[in-house]
Formats: C-alpha cells, sequence, structure tokens
C-alpha cells in the first residue's frame, strides 16, 4: 500500500470541501484554535510513518485521553473494572443522566463523561498520583517526553464542569465514586487538557494493533485478548451519539475529542489520528470523519 | 487452521457447561422446542462445511430475518432506506418507545423491531409480493428451496404481538409507515417465523464475508462497499442491548434470534451460526454466545 | 353576585384581548370553525341560568366527554376504575408512551388518552352498547334530548387517530385493554365528536356541585364523597399539561377540550361553561382560560 | 362543628390502626424518632385551638420548610419567581434529573428538591442571611421565638445530600442557579432541620387561609389572590409523587415532610397539621394521611 500518495490525496480532497462546523467554543481555549488546522498521521505495523499537513502540531487531545485512562485503569483493577461500568453504548445524549439514574450509577461505558469519571474515580483507587502515572505512561508510549497538560485549558474545563459535577455527585449518591469529588473532578479535567500531536497520537494507538508495542503490554500485563476486547469497546462507544455512523462510513475502532482530534487502529495494518478542529453537530471533527473515511475506501481496507 | 477440531472442542466444552437460561416462552409453539439442542456450522471462504451436533436441524430463526429483509430493501431503495431508520445503538430497552417518540417516528436501527418493521413497510413499496421475494431470495442464498415459513409459528406471533402494533401505530402517526398496518404486520410475523437450520444459515451469511456468494452480490448491485457498512450495523445493532457484550466476548458481527439461533461471520474468513433455544436475560442464546466466544478464543480470529 | 354584570364584563374584556392561538387542525371537521365565536354560560345552584354570547351553539366537546365516561364507569365498577387508571397528574407530555411502558399499561389518570381509552374499554364490560347508554345519560343530565355525536368528526378523528391506536395496542400488551381494540377505539371517537353548547355543558356539570342534579346521582349511586372525589381528580389532572397554570389562575375543578370548551365548577356555587376554539400551546382555550380567571377573580370565589 | 369531638375520635381510630410504613432512615437522627408519637392540631379562623397527642411537641419538619421559603422569595421577587420554577406537578420521580435536562434547568415546580434548592438560591439574591430571615419569618407567623434548626440533623442531612448537590450542579449548567452551590446546599440543609409542634405548623398555616394572619401578609405585601395561587400550587404539587391521592382522599391544599409532618388548611375554615413518623413508600407519613382523611370525611368540608 503507497500511504504517502493515499495520505496526499485525502489532503488534497479535504482541503477541498467546503468549510462546515463549528470549533467547540464552550471552551474559551479551544475556541482559539485555527479552524484552518488539518493533520492526518499513520505509522504501519512495520514502524513506517506518513504524515501530512499539521500532524506535528500538538493539541487538546480531550476525550481521546479516555481511551489511555481504561489502560491504567485495566492495568490496576483488570476486568473488576466493569463492575463499576459497562460496556453498552449509550443511546441518546439527551438521556444521559436519566440512564445514569436508572441503571443505579454505573455508567453505561467508560467512554462516555460519566464513565470516564468512575475510571478517574478508580485510578485514585490505585494510584497516589495518578495524573502523574498517566503523563508517565503517554510519555512512555510515545517516546515524547514533552507530553503534558495544558494548565489553561485544565481552568477552562473545571469553569464550565458543572454537568461533570453533577453527574459526579449523583454517581456519589449511588456509592460508584469512591474517592473525593473535587480531586476526582479536578483530575478529569486535567486529562482532557492533555496535548499530542497527531504524530503522537498514532504512535500511542500503536498498543490497540495486534503487534504494536509488546514491550509495553507485557510491562503492564495487556494480553492481545484485553486489547482485542477494549478495541470493540472503542469500536461501540468510542464516537458519542456516532458511533453506528462511525462504524458505517469508516469501519475502524477509534475514539474522538472535541478538540476535533480522531485516534483510530486497523488491527492488522496501522494506526492512524487525524486532526481538524471544526466539530459536526455530533461532537467529532467533520473533516476528520470525511478523511478516514476517505483512508478505508481508498485503501479498502476496514475490519469489515 | 483445523475446524474440525476446533468445533468438536467447542462441543464438547459447551455439553459440559451446566444448563441455564430459559426457552422463549411467549410464543407458544417455540415453547415447545427440545432445550438440549445444539448445532454449530461453519463455512470457511473456500467452501469447507463443517458441522457439529444439531447442525441440519431447522428452527425459528426468527430476528436473524432481518438481516435478509435489510438486504432486500437495500437493493430496492439503495441508500435511500438510511432517511427512514438509522444506524445507531438504541440503548436500553426501556427506551424503546420513548426514543421513537421522541426521534418522531425514525428507529435507531434495522434491527430493532421498530426499525425492522419499517423495513418490511419498505418491500410492500417495492415488491408486490414481498413475503414472497424474501423467501426465493433466502432459498436462492442458501441453495435449498425447502425455505420457508411456519404457519403455525406465524399464527403465534399475532396473537402475542400487540407492542408491534403500538410501535406500527406510533410510526403510522409520524408518516413513516406507508402502506396498511395490518398487512405489515403479517408480514413482519411471517418473516420471524421462517425456520433455517445452521448449515442454511451458515450458508446465508457467506454474503457478508468479503468473497462470498459475488454472483447473488452481482445479481442485487451489493457492493463490497455496502456490505461492509451493513456488517458494521450488524456489529453495533444486531445483539439487542448485548451488542457492546458481544463485541466484547465474540469480536464478529452478526445477528441473533430469539430462537436460540446466532449466525455471524468474519470478513475475510468464513460465515457460522450456532443454535441453542435457552437465552439469557437479554433474549440472546446463552450457550450460542459461549461457542462463539470459544470461536474466536480458539481462532484467535475476532476481527479486532 | 351580580352575574348579569360580571359575564358582561368578562364578554367585553375578552373582545377586547388581541387574537392569538390556534384553532385545533388535526381534524378538518374542527378546522372549519369560527375563530371568533365566544360564548360562556353559568348556572348557579338556585339554578339561574346567565349567559352571554354564543352561550346556546352547540360545538365539539372532545375531551370534556371524558368526565362524563369515568361517572359512567364508576356507576358500573365503583372505586374499582382505579385498579386499572391512576388518578395523579402525568407530567410531562413527552413522557406519555414511556410512562405508560414504565408503569406498566397503567395510565396516569383517566383524563389523559390513554386512561380515557382505558375507562371506554370498562363500558364495554358493563354495557352492550356503551355509546347509547352514554348518549342517555347526557341527554338526561342536560335535559337536552339532542345531544348527539357528529359522524363527520367522529370519522375525521378515526383518521387521524394513530397514537390512540398505539396507546391502545400498548395496554391491551399489559393486559389493560380487555376489549376488542378496534370497538374502544371507535367508541373513544364518537365520544370525542359529541356536540354540545356551554348552556348543555353548565347544566350537565350541575352533577359536580355539592347540592346539584340530585335525583340523577340518586339514581346512579353517586354519594357526594364519589362526587368530591372526582372534582378533586379533575382539578389536578383536567388541564393537561396545564393542571397547575389553571389551578393557579382559576382555581376552579374542571375540564378542557381542543374544540375550544371548558366547563369548570365551584362546588358550593355554581357551574360554568365556556368556548373560544382558538388554542394556547398546551391544548386549552386561550380566551377560554382568560375569561375563567376573569370570573374567580370578580368573584373572588376559587375553591382556594 | 365540634372539632374536641372530631379530633378525638381521629385520635382513637388512628391508634387503632395496625402500625404499617417505615420511618425515614437516611438521616441517622430521624431514625432515633419513636415511630408511635402521633399529634394534631387545628386552628379555626376564629382563633380557637384544638390539639391531642404529641401535638406540642417539635419535630424536624422537613420539606414543609418548602412552602415558608417560597413565600419569601415572593415577597422578594413577586411574580418574577415563576419565570425560574414552573407550577405543574412533577409526575413520575423516576424522571426527576431528565425532566430537569429536558426542561433545560427549570424545575417543575418549587416543592420538589429542585425546586427548592432554585428558591434557596433566590434568597441569597435577596437578603445578606436568607437563613435567619427565614427563622425570623417563622417566629414572627407562629409567636414562637424558640423555633430554629437542629444542628445535627442539618449535618446528616449534608452527608446525604449527593443527589441535591447533583442537581444543583446540573441546574447551574444551565444557568438557574446564581448564587455558590456550597452556600446553597447549606441554606437547604439547615431549612430541612427546622424544628416546630403541630401547634406551630397550624398556627404558621393559618396565612394560607381567607382571612388569617392579615398583618403578616399587609407586612410582607401578600395579597388574598397571592396566597390563593400559592394554595393551588400545593393543592397539585405538595406530596411528591401522591398529589393525585392526597386531593382525592383528603381534598385540602398541604405539605408533607419526611419527618412526618403535614400541614393543610381549609381557606375559609381552619389550618390544621398533624405528626406521625411511619411513612408510606411515597414518602409521605401514613397516619397522617388517614387521620387528615377521617378529618374532611368526619367534617364535610373538604375544598371541592
Amino acid at each position: 500500500m503507497d500511504y504517502t500518495t493515499v495520505l496526499n490525496e485525502i489532503h488534497t480532497e479535504i482541503k477541498a470541501i467546503p468549510k462546515s462546523g463549528e470549533i467547540a467554543n464552550y471552551i474559551p481555549e479551544l475556541a482559539k484554535v485555527d479552524p484552518e488546522k488539518f493533520g492526518i498521521h499513520l505509522i504501519t505495523k512495520e514502524g513506517e510513518n506518513f504524515g501530512v499537513g499539521d500532524s506535528e502540531e500538538k493539541f487538546s487531545i480531550q476525550s481521546i485521553s479516555k481511551v489511555f485512562t481504561v489502560l491504567l485503569a485495566f492495568h490496576i483493577q483488570g476486568s473488576e473494572i466493569w463492575n463499576r461500568v459497562g460496556k453498552e453504548p449509550s443511546g441518546n445524549p439527551f438521556n444521559s443522566l436519566v440512564q445514569l439514574e436508572y441503571e443505579r450509577g454505573i455508567p453505561r461505558n467508560p467512554f462516555i463523561n460519566s464513565g470516564a469519571l468512575v475510571i478517574c474515580d478508580m485510578l485514585f483507587d490505585g494510584y497516589a498520583s495518578p495524573l502523574t502515572e498517566t503523563l508517565l505512561f503517554l510519555r512512555d508510549l510515545t517516546n515524547n517526553p514533552t507530553i503534558n497538560t495544558n494548565p489553561k485549558v485544565a481552568r477552562s474545563e473545571r469553569k464550565t464542569g458543572y454537568r461533570n459535577l453533577s453527574l459526579l455527585h449523583l454517581m456519589k449518591s449511588f456509592g460508584n465514586i469512591h474517592n473525593d469529588v473535587k480531586e476526582v473532578f479536578d483530575m478529569y479535567n486535567q486529562l482532557c487538557s492533555i496535548e499530542m500531536s497527531c504524530a503522537d497520537l498514532a504512535e500511542a494507538f500503536l498498543i490497540f494493533t495486534t503487534e504494536g508495542k509488546k514491550a509495553i503490554k507485557e510491562k503492564y500485563n495487556f494480553t492481545d485478548s484485553n486489547i482485542k476486547r477494549l478495541n470493540a469497546v472503542m469500536q461501540t462507544c468510542g464516537f458519542y451519539d456516532e458511533a453506528g455512523e462511525f462504524s458505517f462510513k469508516v469501519g475502524l475502532p477509534g475514539k474522538s475529542g472535541v478538540g476535533g482530534g480522531i485516534a483510530a487502529i486497523h488491527p492488522n495494518y496501522y494506526s492512524v489520528a487525524v486532526w481538524s478542529p471544526p466539530l459536526n453537530p455530533k461532537g467529532n471533527s467533520y473533516l476528520g470523519m470525511k478523511a478516514l473515511e476517505l483512508l478505508t475506501t481508498k485503501t479498502a481496507l476496514s475490519i469489515f
């Protein structure tokens, strides 16, 4: 497969698409990002790197961080994590609170906010400094010691996080938050503010491919089966209310964030990350989804 | 891969599992089935057949029929079908009616009852005798001219179908049912009563593999991309409220029915069907899911 | 109290209010009504009649008919009726189906559509010809032998009644409809099409006052306590999602219909009916509510 | 009316009823109360006092405090309060969060927790020390300078108040909480812990009768119409999910609390308060409701 040609074609086609979508504006720091930014980076299982556009520029990974904390929670507690968070898609967003209430404080999956908050809470059960551990893990995964949070963004998140505080207190009322609400909330906001480039994300996501990152998998006791199963959860739950649409159009397990990033993998071939800030109405990168659809169409390599 | 050994091992391990689950009893005809029945049949892309247990015995395929009618609706209307039915998982069953109401009569996906009813309605838009067309299509797919409905089962369905009539009238109130409610309802009940064996289902499901059933794909104008995308919808929506669990444990696109059957495929390797009547609380075959979990574990061939 | 003056003042003030609201247009026959129509009729416990405007002109009473069928169901089954229908307000309209599903087919109260359909079903348990019995009861209550249904309106209702059929089938699936769905549906549509004038309605509603219609109360075995309790249910449930607003502004038990009629009573003083076709967004007569608010303000005679 | 005889009869009949219901146990301090306690106190518009049983013993008024803060909020903001809180019944409890979400942070009415929290927030808009103002208002209303909060109970509330914090943060996310969440939460818990006797409550509730507490009404600018309308809101919303049942059986506007108290009024005749700690499954005093049902039956004086 000539990925250089494929990515260049994608870049050209994406640039020709009329602008659409809006940048996440509830966080002032995110609203400042240049909407024209576009990058895509792919790494094959053989370790070849292909990048076009702004693929080396860091951006706010936001909810993509949720897959890394799930890995760490799994490292600490193994399959026990599934006692406190489900693995089913959540359906409609408007249900978020009623579903959580109806299901007595057990979030549907670890990639909706309530689920990610429970995962953060688990990290406090296992680590004295869960944020530090997460950053060390990410630096290890990416071989990039500069990976860090953005304090301004973290502060912005905190100011607009009333809904997350509402979710936390509701789960606390059901006994599914064990640690201090404020500490878990703060950790969550820091995680959302982590900055990585497409190249960093693609490198980190190699862990989700069958052959990738064997040393780290061993170090953290992740088996092939563990990884495949997390991929399955990403596939069914990784794109807010558009998991079906993403499966349908792209056909790869992945995770998106409101910073405009999407990271995905084909288990047997490559990892890939794309970045374009404007979002569609469901909160996923408008051009990022298009780019990945073009990728699997051009390579004819979806998992289906 | 030595599928003979794999299937025999599965058979042995399944027989050793203590009985659990209950046969669907809301339909008297289904309640009469021997709960000890167990069959599994796998067909490789090369066309090799492997069957164990009651793999040649016909049973009520129930909701598995929904994937065949989607194919026919797609044949008639192409991607227009997605204007009248979504492709997102539905979340909690308790939402079924409220979701349909909130989303103004557009069902979440074609594999929940409301969605399958809309698909039936589409067949009436395109065919004079949609049931006949469906049976001919199935006989063609399976090379088995004896595929048919079971009138007793169809009558049983009709008697207990008040909830489906409720869904139909609600969708009619939103303009998403175009034909006569009674005719669509009757067609739906007939479809649920279709009887096939594991061998028949595995044969028919070859159409969802990349290389399978090329002649039929051509005849009905199904492209590779169409098929991959339907697989994606099966993956995210094919197992009631357990799509995530099935993805997590089995990792194959598939569809289950309350008759105790499950059919699934690995796009690059095989199709497979399993049958065991007792159901878990979510309505999927208890041992069927176990058998498929064993299959992907033993072959290490999930799509993830 | 000088009701002649009060009603004339109301008439004058109502005529000065700028037009607002829309006539119910989902039923073609109702859409033809002159939106300028306005009538109000009050009858004191002493039997004095006061009418202004179009108070003698018949109109479609629609949901006001629901209070009369509750009386008949109560006559047949006594307090047994509360086993199959609740007496709590329903909250948000958007919940109608989910609430019915969550509460396993038991409607919240007899004045929402689902509840009124169950009440119709009860009449089929007790009467060979429930529609005839209802009309005879109404003619008896009003001393007006011309009270009747409007076949054109009933046919119109039938054509747009898919949501009611959906409710009926859902309740049938829970075992809370005992008779033939089509017959109950037809009866319900006929009831909605009954035509009465403000004068007729005020006369009939005397039964809900403490001193009124003693002979009929005796004939049907209604005690004072029965009547007071039905008044309480009207108060909390009689105005769709505006029961609180009506209580707050008017402060009388009553019942409205989408034909633009409202009938109400002050238990110790009078019955009253008002008619003005344009509806507010909640489906209650816009000027009818204003008129009754003026009435209780001018007379200082709310029940609170 | 011989209220002495009526109350004595009620006392005797209540004592003969087999024990049922459970004391609120989520607050340790409340769980310690003697379940055998029973008191009832009635004050006529003429100012005559009638008390039986433990009618002079103070208990935790809990949610009954909500009606007093509504009065103060109304005093500060007048009918502006209805822009931030509705006056419709809430329907099913399971909806509490979804309804609040669907209605964008505007609680259904001031007597559900979310509504009472918004009312507290309003008091912070108008008073430097809203708790002190509330206590002064209550001492004024009751002529009892000993009315106070119970710090132990307030602390207990705080510990179990995660759901209230969830509601507060959700409303804050919609902009309907203006002040500091912690301060509003603390104020709310203090209010719930206020202790009053049946005699105190009956005295205070005279303000809701037509003729009662004229001096205070004047001081706070409450018109007859204001009071009647608050009575209407109590009637439709004052008893959790049992407003309909209470209207049906008792037929008086009132408010209950999980401490086992209920206060109610007949606008033209009397105010009354009853206390019995064991609660029915809806959270209202089991014997308190029975006692008030006996009262309106024996006196034939419901508002309907």
